[in-house]
């Protein structure tokens, strides 16, 4: 049998391990998509404070896998600085809506792209965007980044490919940092079929480091970021948009929706409702 | 009037700075291209000592831009080490044949690719690369690099652009390093009409680095090279293959030489025959 799992939040029903008791609230990274689970105590990565003043689907969004890969991209490889120029690409997804609020907070001037007029709204007037365009309307990029980079671009969180990274490597400026997420435009393609990317040339005269990251790798950063996250959330300088499905049946939805233009922010599941 | 400039090595004829004597043998990152020239003192990057038993002209190969960008793509960028697999595209050229020596001196599995068969010669043969081959008889890179690296590709300094980069990033392992030096295949073309780079998607799942460098943003640490470098060819370690060629009149030949196949490591010009 083959089991999907998830990064979760669940409640202990019963346990032989002293650290946990019945009731605690639990993080863990790989709970199996399922409305009851046993687990080994020894994967559970921590224990929620369901005080603390945080809503629990966040613990999945800011604080889960979205926001700590927005984080190594912003803060890790992005080395987001005050008066960078940063670009985020799916701007309104999971990792890019806090991705574009770190990068604010760290005094970028920060745009993001998206796929309709009503993520550009969410952007700027809910995630402190200084700007946003819909890739679908504004279809010649190269042109698009000269209007919002008029001082070129230091900083692109790589979730799309294709098109869009070319376009912004003539925008490039020296020392630009380029960590790449995903690039989702080329997930469902064979690779010899896809866009390629013709002007890497780019990359030498500005000196230009592209780099791919898995969150798993800077797992020993993790508690790091969940001080400065956390922070960040009492002190209400970070929101997150989530979209929760109710009911495990609706997995395939939910799942099918990461591939569409439809959804917002990140989404969870709510396999039970909280008692 | 537009002049040439070139790292050179010259003798001082007349001096107004007491550091300087008529008679020293100098180095220089920007003398013109010209038999006699004026320059500032302050331009002059350091004295040679003749006698230190290194020939002059490895000034401006091993201890210049091509053994310098060599060391920084292998050393800093590539962060060579014991049991890496690298791969050095053009590496018969000035840069290659010293990163592929460079990185045999680490502790690599070196494999280097270049024009001709002369050349695969040279370079298991003086150079000390574990095996090179000729990309104009094994046209499949592919399939190439399937056959050379059978453990993967951790290192790959980056000379040449398009299909060779394609085939490189389906065989680069987990943290991979490409510095990217240049991409000479890419360069007499407009850029929309250059051959797309498809599978950049691989260096997400691989969190593959690639960064482009220029020698000029490591002055800093051209010190602690110098010091590196004439230890290694005091000692005999690394050599270096140097096409000289004789007098002012032979400038154009020997640039248009960079961009043949024809040559064999670094061009240099001899302007004035040293007395």
């Amino acid at each position: 049998m083959h089991v999907i799992t998830a990064f979760g939040v669940g409640r202990v029903m019963r346990s032989k391990d002293e650290k946990y008791s019945e009731g605690d609230i639990v993080l863990n990274a790989f709970f199996p998509v399922a409305e009851y689970c046993v687990v080994p105590s020894s994967v559970l990565i921590r224990k929620i404070d369901p005080e603390a003043g945080i809503r629990l689907p966040e613990y999945l969004s800011c604080l889960g896998v979205p926001g700590f890969a927005a984080w190594v991209g912003i803060e890790v490889l992005g080395e987001a600085k005050p008066g960078s120029n940063a670009f985020i690409s799916a701007a309104a997804g999971g990792v890019g809506m806090v991705a574009g609020q770190l990068a604010k907070l760290k005094g970028c001037r920060v745009i993001g792209s998206t796929g309709s007029d009503a993520k550009v709204r969410l952007l700027k007037e809910e995630f402190g965007y200084d700007d946003a365009f819909n890739y679908n309307k504004e279809t010649d990029f190269d042109a698009a980044l000269s209007k919002y980079f008029p001082n070129g671009i230091d900083i692109y969180l790589e979730n799309v490919g294709g098109k869009m990274l070319e376009a912004v490597l003539n925008h490039v400026n020296p020392h630009a940092r380029i960590p790449v997420c995903g690039m989702i435009s080329q997930y469902n393609q064979i690779w010899t079929e896809r866009e390629g990317v013709r002007n890497l040339l780019n990359i030498v005269g500005k000196e230009a480091r592209m780099e791919g990251f898995l969150v798993s790798s800077y797992l020993d950063r993790f508690a790091d970021f969940t001080v400065e996250m956390e922070d960040y959330l009492k002190q209400g300088k970070i929101s997150s948009k989530i979209k929760i499905y109710e009911g495990i049946q609706s997995f395939v939805e939910s799942l099918g929706s990461l591939f569409s233009s439809s959804k917002f922010g990140k989404v969870v599941i709510e396999v039970n409702k909280p008692r």
